[in-house]
This record gives C-alpha cells, structure tokens and sequence, in this order.
C-alpha cells in the first residue's frame, strides 16, 4: 500500500510531515511518498538521520498551494502544487491515499474534481472525531457543505455509521440527527424529512439511528455519528474546541493561582496530562473526506510529526476497510428516487 | 414598576419563583405579582414568613402549562394558567414586565399573541448570556426561530446591540455575525446579504459590527452579541452548556483520583468555586424574548430563587431602559424595504 503525504501543507510544513511520514514508514511498514520540494525534503531526510529509511520515496512537486489562494481554482492554477501532484498520484492509482494539512477547501475541490466522488455520493463531507463523555463522537458533516439537502444528509449518517463500524471498528455505531430539540417533530423541513428517512433506514435494519441530538448530547457521547449540515456542523465544531480552550485556559489560572495551587498542580499532573489529552488532535491525526472515490485525510493545520503520523495510520486503515466498495455496493439505499 | 411572576413554571415551581420574588421585592422595592395557584403561594409564603412582606401582590390563577402541552396553542387552551394570566396583566398594562421559567415556546408564542411585537419587527428571538473569556456574549437568535431570513438577522443585531447598550451597560458593543469562517466572503446567501447590511450600518455609525465570528471567537470573547440564525444559535448554545458540563466533570475526575489529588483541592476550592461560577446561570437570571413590545424574561428551566430574584432585577432594568421605545424610533433602519 502506498500513501501519499503532502508536506508542503500545513503550519509546521515541511518539518512534520516529513518526519511523521518517516515515523509512519517504520511504525506501520507501507510504503510513504513525500510529495513536495525535493530539495527541501532531501535536506530535512539528511538533517533528520532519515535517509536510508525503507519505505520511504521522494516526488518532487515544484510550487505550493497557499492560505491567500482561491480553494475552487488553486489546484487548476497550480497543477504542479504538492497538494495537487499527490492528489493525481491517487486519481492515476500510484497511490492508494492521501493525507494533507493544507486548506480545507483547496483539498475538498481538488479532491472532487482529481479524485471524484463514489457514484451516487451527492457531496463529500468533513468528519471529524471530537471528544465527548466516553470517548470520540464523529461529527458528519463539519463545514464542506453551508447549503444541504434531504439527501446530502441522509448519506452522511450512512457514510458516518459505515466509517465508525469499518474504520474505528464500532459495533451498531449510533447515528444522532443533530437538532435543536430532541423530540421527534424538531427542526426545519430538512430535518424533519431526515428524521422519517433515518427512522425508515433503522427499522430496516440498515442504521441504527438513535433520534435527535442537541448541542449537550453530542458532548455527553449520546451516540457515536452526529448527522449535520456543514454551517451548524462547523459552529459546533469550532464552539466545541473554543470553549475547550476558555475552559482549560481558567482551570490553568486555578492552579496559578498561589504558591499552595501550584504545589497542588503537581499532585494533579498526571490528571490534567490526561485531561489534556482527551482534547489532543494530534492523538487523532485528521479527519476523513467522507464520500470522495478514495481515501483523503485532511490532517489539522496544526498538526505535529505524530498527528501526520497517525492520519498515515489512519489513511492505511481506511485503505484497508473496503468501505468505499461497501458504499458503492449499498449506494440505492442512500439515494432519493425523484 | 409591576413585575408579573409565573410562579407555575419551572422545575423548582412554585417553590423556588415565590421565594425569589420575595427576595427581590425586598432587594428592589418594586412591586411583584405572583401569579398561580392563590393557595399554594399562601401556603408557601406563611412557611417561608414572608406574609407582611412589603411588594407582594398574589394574582390567583387555577391552571398550569406544563411540558406536554402543546407550545403553540396552550395559552388558549388554558387562558387560566398563570402563564396566559401573567402575560395579560403585561398586555392590559396591569404589569409592566413578566417573568417565566416555563415552557420557551409556550411564553414565546403566548408574549407574541398577548403582548405583540414592536411595530415593524418580523420575529422575536431569544438572547441568553453566555460565560466567555472576559465576561460575557449575548446569543440572539438561541433557538426561537429555526428558519431565518436576512432581515430577521439583522433585527437581532440592532436589538442585541441595544440591549447590551442600555441594560448590561456595555458602551458601543461589538456585534458578530456567527458564520462558518471568518473572511467576508463566508456563508450561505443569508449570511453574506446580512454581512453586507451590518457593514452599512457599522459605517453609517448605528452598530459597531465587527464582522464573522466562528464558534471559537464566542466563547474567546471576541464579540459581545453574536448573531445567528435560531437553530445554528440553539446548537451553539447547547454545545457550550455540553462541553463545560463534560469538562467539568473529567476536572472533577482530576481531583477525585487519589489521596493527594483530593488535598490538593482544598488549596484550590476557592478557584474552583470562582470558576464554577463563571458557568452558574442562576447569577444571570434569564433570557430576553428581544423584539416583544414589552419586558418578556424566560427564566432558565432549573431556576433557582435567586436566579428569579436575578430575573427580576433584569425586568426591571430592562423596563427602565427606554429599550422598547428606541427600537420603535430607529425600526426604519432595522428594516429592508421590498
């Protein structure tokens, strides 16, 4: 299996990409393209003791996608980027998947247009895993789409529920319609028609949809996809993470406080690292393109050499469900007949 | 000044908006009306020797709203609830304002049947404070309309930003427009027709708009009344109330885990408490319905007294504002003309 990392994306380009491709390389033993400026990959390769390392190759891509870029046309204007020269390795099958830090929207674009989405997908939605009480919820979609449809919505909760059985190995995974009320009549006409297509699809037996979720049920681990459109999707998204970071932010002025609350941090240490740690992105490593024909990952902006190194455990293990082929197989029970 | 108590509603009824009236009875020296079951509160108030108390005016009314009944049509169904019996004290100007912890879509349909809204308003939205980094954000729209359009949109702002003006006493507030991204050009049409309208009026001096605001901006304090559509509005909200409820309980954890760690929050009970009580909505009281012609404060479900009490003082400021009459004087700029 091969899987391709664009290392000129993100804020810590091209360092981390490349050493956490390195540490892919040794931790998984699949094969890691780097894609980007070969000199600059060569020199860090050679500065990090990483040169002979087995697995990994090389492919030079000369220019690099960038924040002040148009994402619709970035890839057509710059076909040599890294973004888009890993991106045509997929499309022309010298790569099985994709993993980048770059922008959201250049990745989504190019990926719809190189990559092309599965038959009968009507868009690809952003998923990505957020703590809640007992774990991880996978919030579908989390801003690839503002505007949704009946349809779009209904295929993200199969995308979300086949993602967290195949990929995170979930059981029965629970699907919650993301509304603004729990009970049954909630919400606009959108959700409404969700509510019955879902309801249908789970006494079918082919989800298992556990009804409306409001904003506190999500965090609370109420189920394990939450179904949304992409502009509530990406305000819940971001809420999460900005309160996440208000609240960490005064429970650090509370050990700050006195040299007594200080002394007190030290027998709490262990407790908050793993406090913290249930808010680490980098534990996780990116979040999928659901519903594009292969395998993208689009690793945090942020992300460090181990973040990029476990979107690649990520993108192998996508790789390896067969999920795409699944979908494609079942794609009549996502669809509207008109 | 008249403040009219449901003192039905709620999950600590009629125990807790008694208590909390007498309290700001005594706190305030306005006059309050407590409205509900004439024995109960009789009752209620001979055990809590408050009987003399000077302020207190009992308004009988036999029926009750509760949670099954329908939202839309109860308050004339039982036009005998101390919901339906307190609104008409505010509409025949027996009351200057109420005050209700019962059912938001109940007192939201019965305030817009029984007290109107301001002339040339199109909808009346919940605004609810919320706890941010510096202080606190005022949400408007948090859920009373699910489906918006541009000009409601811009209603919230003028509103929002007049009521942090006059009532919470914040001299030109910064206005967001809650979008998925921060850059001008974010959102569905409605976002960017509204964007375009709150930039007019930010350069024609009438609101101090401060552009997009994402879901991390809030609860980081970059905006003092965010505006959003009610349904993305009650996500947000509930996403917050969610993620703090969750991480207060793994910081509870922290501290819970040994020996040790259980000392060490005796040196840090005083900073948890404070920060606690960041997140105590008892200390605001309540929510706004912004656009109704007159006072409507929707207590939180769980209201305690004191929340009540604190209901209250916001009544009674928002009476003395001159709010109402300001929105009525300027509603040509907070209209679009067709």
């Amino acid at each position: 299996m091969k899987i391709a990392i664009d290392v000129m994306g993100g804020d810590n380009a091209p360092l981390a990409p490349i050493c956490g491709g390195v540490m892919a390389a040794k931790a998984y033993g699949e094969e890691i393209l780097l894609v980007g400026q070969q000199d600059a990959i060569h020199r860090i390769l050679k500065e990090q003791g990483a040169e002979g390392v087995n697995g990994i190759t090389v492919i030079h891509a000369p220019d690099v996608v960038d924040m002040h870029d148009d994402p619709a046309t970035v890839l057509r204007q710059k076909p040599e980027s890294s973004m888009a020269v890993a991106l045509k390795l997929v499309k022309d099958g010298k790569a099985d998947a994709i993993v980048s830090a770059g922008s959201t929207g250049a990745l989504l674009s190019g990926a719809t247009l190189l990559c092309k989405r599965i038959k009968g997908i009507r868009r690809a939605a952003l998923a990505p895993l957020m703590p809640c009480a007992g774990g991880q919820v996978m919030l579908v979609d989390a801003g690839a789409n503002t505007e949704c449809t009946t349809e779009y919505l209904l295929q993200f909760a199969f995308l979300g529920s086949l993602y967290a059985e195949k990929i995170l190995g979930i059981q029965s995974p629970r699907i919650g319609l993301v509304n603004n009320g729990s009970e049954d009549s909630k919400g606009d006409t959108m959700r409404k028609e969700t509510y019955a297509l879902l309801k249908e699809a789970h006494e079918a037996g082919r989800l298992n949809f556990v009804g409306n979720v409001e904003g506190t049920d999500v965090p609370a681990g109420k189920c394990d996809v939450a179904v949304c459109d992409g502009f509530a999707g990406n305000v819940m998204l971001k809420t999460i993470e900005g309160v996440a970071k208000f609240m960490a932010g005064e429970i650090k002025k509370v050990f700050m406080r006195n040299a007594a609350t200080k002394l007190a941090y030290q027998a709490c240490k262990k407790g908050m690292d793993e406090f913290r740690e249930l808010f680490n992105q980098d534990a996780i490593g990116g979040a999928p393109f659901l519903g594009i024909a292969h395998p993208v990952i689009k690793a945090h902006g942020s992300s460090s050499d181990v973040a990029f190194m476990n979107a690649v455990r990520q993108a192998i293990a996508y790789t390896k469900s067969g999920m795409i082929e699944t979908v494609s197989q079942n794609i009549d029970h996502m669809t509207i007949s008109h």
